[in-house]
């Protein structure tokens, strides 16, 4: 078969570490052979795109710029055709965050018919965080020192303690499906998980946002970094364009808003010299919070 | 609207405790109103059936018959025409495992949002259950009293404990999305599922089977009560004829052996008088899981 | 029950007339009943939006910013909670580009079981529209009414003899199933389609879209037409924050130049009295297909 | 990497053709490298499931012991850890059979964006099927000889009068999105297939079967054709037990009347030599329908 070549994984399965025990390892993907005037796995998300017009755009528009095309439009069905299958080691409460995302397939140790393993994610000292105040889901800030190493021996010890319990019980005889009701919830699990690209890139959106949980993204940004040389033309595309990342979203407001100051900019012309100006308006809404949001667009847009 | 009459719910909003702090309440299904000379919601699943068939049908068969032939032959798509949503209390693992069933649409309480209240799963004295010697994923009679007690008040301390080391780090100022870590397993959480009959009667072929988890079975059948009076035909022929209810399914295997015992009757003509014979006919594979496995079978059907 | 009312659908089972013998009727929703203090069916979204924060957000934000917050950060699960169900009648080819939203249930008139009715769609004499030359999947202007002329009495007259040839199959006892294929693609079905508000709102967004066949156009609209007095401000909050209606998204580069434009203001102020600046700026990209979609959006902005 | 081989697709994109110019080509499937102590791709089923028992099961079973356990007992969620991709040149109809298998991704030739090639499906001379006298949706025989040459002569000339004006209204200048309403169902289109092997064995299990349209079949055919080399365990594994192939279903009333006549046994020593007894039982049930569907299984298990 002389005309493929594979894809080209560092590795034969490329594995970041996460966390404490964690990880994310790339068991396979598909396409995982290419032709070998292609580079990269992009090219079963133009073919397929092409399937829609046959003939007629084959000539006029290359490959990178056919991707970028559908990543601005949001025709994302073609990038469903690239599939990722990862193992991963996770706590059990970023396990379930996982499985919220419904379109993918997944297999997960089961604390029914195996002994679960002693391995907790304990955070390390300069990673506890504080309650957001102004977010009531976020954290912000650390905890003082002192404060971050009472709090880790507390986990530590409680973990030790649950799955003392929890040994005892199964030495006692206690089936295994009662029994792991003790472990905690930061408990390691690892689970096989198979998605396609349209619905990672969704996954990463949500999760490697800074909204997510801090944890998450740490999987989710691992993630991240082992597609990137599998379709580095499709996510060099979501760089620019997803309003995760690059891109930004106005609401019919902020486009007012903008139009209101740009309408006016001739008047900044009878402004006496060395007068300055403040260009930003508010948006017209009441929500104190939505005013804030257009605030910090604003800002990134190059009001102060 | 005088042509239409309310679908019967006994109570507004009727509801199962389960265990014991966790319930499954109905909130709400779709229809909700039916026409006055129908007597259930199963109308809506002939009415979306007889659009396939449109003329043809109408008059030849009446909605139970229709509604029997198609559970019969798992022509399912039709049940999808019916929608229920319930809020559920349920431990933490069995929200896991019931988020696993991936079409249906769900809210969960958040630990990341909310403080988790404090309730967790405390196994009666009679139902803490043993390992199962035989199938690694299940569990088979109860631990002795005095052992029962022990396991339990093990639970219970350690539950307060777990919840006071996070009440504890809360009022430190841990993020309640760090914090929410050393809960265990069998914390209570509450949520929000909406699910269509076609996949909720798929989750009770899996959940309410004897293999399922005990606990997980108790929310299932809870289920089944709620909506059995809803759909009462669609759950009669589903009795019928799913092969985890009053239904069974046959190998290859054991198709061909009945085949071999029901040629070899015109035989027994010939034994004399008073001698007995055992018809039964072992299956021809190597696997004796799947030899046992016809055992069971063989016994519904007759053999001993 | 008398603490709850009905959602107050204008007649039983409302229907809008589309193209010349299609329609579009919402024979369902869910909830279909409502409190007696609630005004819409938008509650069953923020009630189970709240199932996330449970104490915590109840008494701050009330359901309307909530809806509105839910909308403008896509958080959208709670959009699940609301379920349609609509009968409708469309030519084949409009059929088929519904199916393609995968997530919604749905049951067709088979030609394989019915005789399919006399029913084709024949455009408006002013409404053949001609092929776009600036986008290879659109359509643009009229062709003049003599052409149409032309161009309809066509589509009839092949209409008619296609039928004769279907009916003519039947009658030589020809399999329905074989038969239907010299029907034509503008034949009318009739559809039941139930779905979810969130997905049903992603279904308006590209199906309302001028992108959108003009066509299924008029379908996407007629259902928005039937659901927003039941989803009112779901619908608001949508029509505000929609990229697809009154927002906008902005890619990377477009970010970048509306900040050279802000970031340049302050030289405004030395423009000589009486003459004109164009503030307006391209974006730093090769393809010309992406320049025009700039400008394009820089218009709405207020750039002339 | 020279631990891992190719998969051994025997050419590189086999392709099989179907009906007059129709084909199935599998493009992919994932995984494409396989270890090479391993014989076939069924390798990563077994592998995916053992992450539910971890070490448990380990030793205890073999991989393909394991994968009959898996399809005896319907624990399908990793088959799903295997993904195909096709290519596909199926007629409009036998398209639209595909798009209803929801759990799928695609990509169809558009006629929005492109014209639409002239080839239709033209059934051959000895395959103009009758409607079925008993089966409202199937076929059953063949017109005769001469009734089929009329028949077959009358789809080509529509098919040719209906491209004909096409390409005239096509030339016209009408949009293509308008001008392909008068293309016959029978043409053929093009598509990109992706899916899992779960959701794909679903498929074959419905239109491979002998209620399934000859056409959609034959593809259907094609396509396990093209699969059983690469997962050849599971291909066996579903032959022996899906009640689509070598198994079969049972309704309680079956179970029933087996039991009864297993029951009865012990009176047949009685029989009077060279008297022939009849054991056969009907179901107690009203439906004349199921009733004759019991005889049909009865015959299976022996009974004449």
């Amino acid at each position: 078969m002389k005309d493929v070549i594979e894809i080209k994984f560092e590795e034969l399965e490329p594995k970041i570490n996460c966390l404490d025990h964690g990880f994310v390892q790339l068991l396979d993907c598909m396409p995982r052979l290419i032709r070998d005037n292609e580079d990269s796995a992009d090219y079963a998300i133009s073919e397929a795109a092409r399937t829609s017009y046959e003939r007629e755009l084959k000539t006029v528009t290359d490959d990178k710029t056919l991707i970028r095309y559908l990543m601005r439009h949001n025709h994302t069905s073609p990038l469903e055709m690239i599939e990722f299958k990862f193992k991963m080691k996770v706590p059990m409460y970023i396990c379930t965050q996982i499985i919220r995302h419904r379109t993918a397939s997944l297999n997960i140790l089961s604390g029914r018919y195996s002994v679960m393993p002693e391995e907790f994610y304990i955070p390390a000292i300069d990673d506890i965080r504080m309650q957001s105040k102004t977010n009531t889901q976020g954290s912000e800030n650390n905890l003082d020192e002192h404060m971050s190493d009472c709090v880790i021996s507390d986990i530590k010890e409680l973990c030790k303690k649950s799955f003392t319990v929890y040994k005892d019980f199964l030495e006692a005889g206690v089936a295994r499906e009662m029994a792991r009701g003790v472990l905690p919830y930061n408990l390691y699990t690892v689970m096989y998980w198979k998605i396609d690209l349209k619905n990672l890139l969704h996954f990463i959106n949500l999760r490697s946002d800074h909204h997510a949980q801090k944890e998450v993204q740490v999987f989710s940004n691992a993630i991240l970094s082992l597609i990137k040389p599998i379709v580095p033309w499709t996510i060099d595309a979501w760089e620019d364009y997803s309003v995760y990342r690059g891109g930004m979203v106005l609401t019919r407001y902020e486009v007012e808003a903008i139009k209101n100051i740009i309408d006016n900019v001739p008047n900044l012309y009878d402004v006496p010299l060395g007068e300055e100006v403040d260009t930003f308006k508010d948006i017209e809404v009441d929500s104190t919070l939505e005013q804030r949001e257009w605030v910090k667009k604003a800002e990134r847009l190059g009001w102060v």
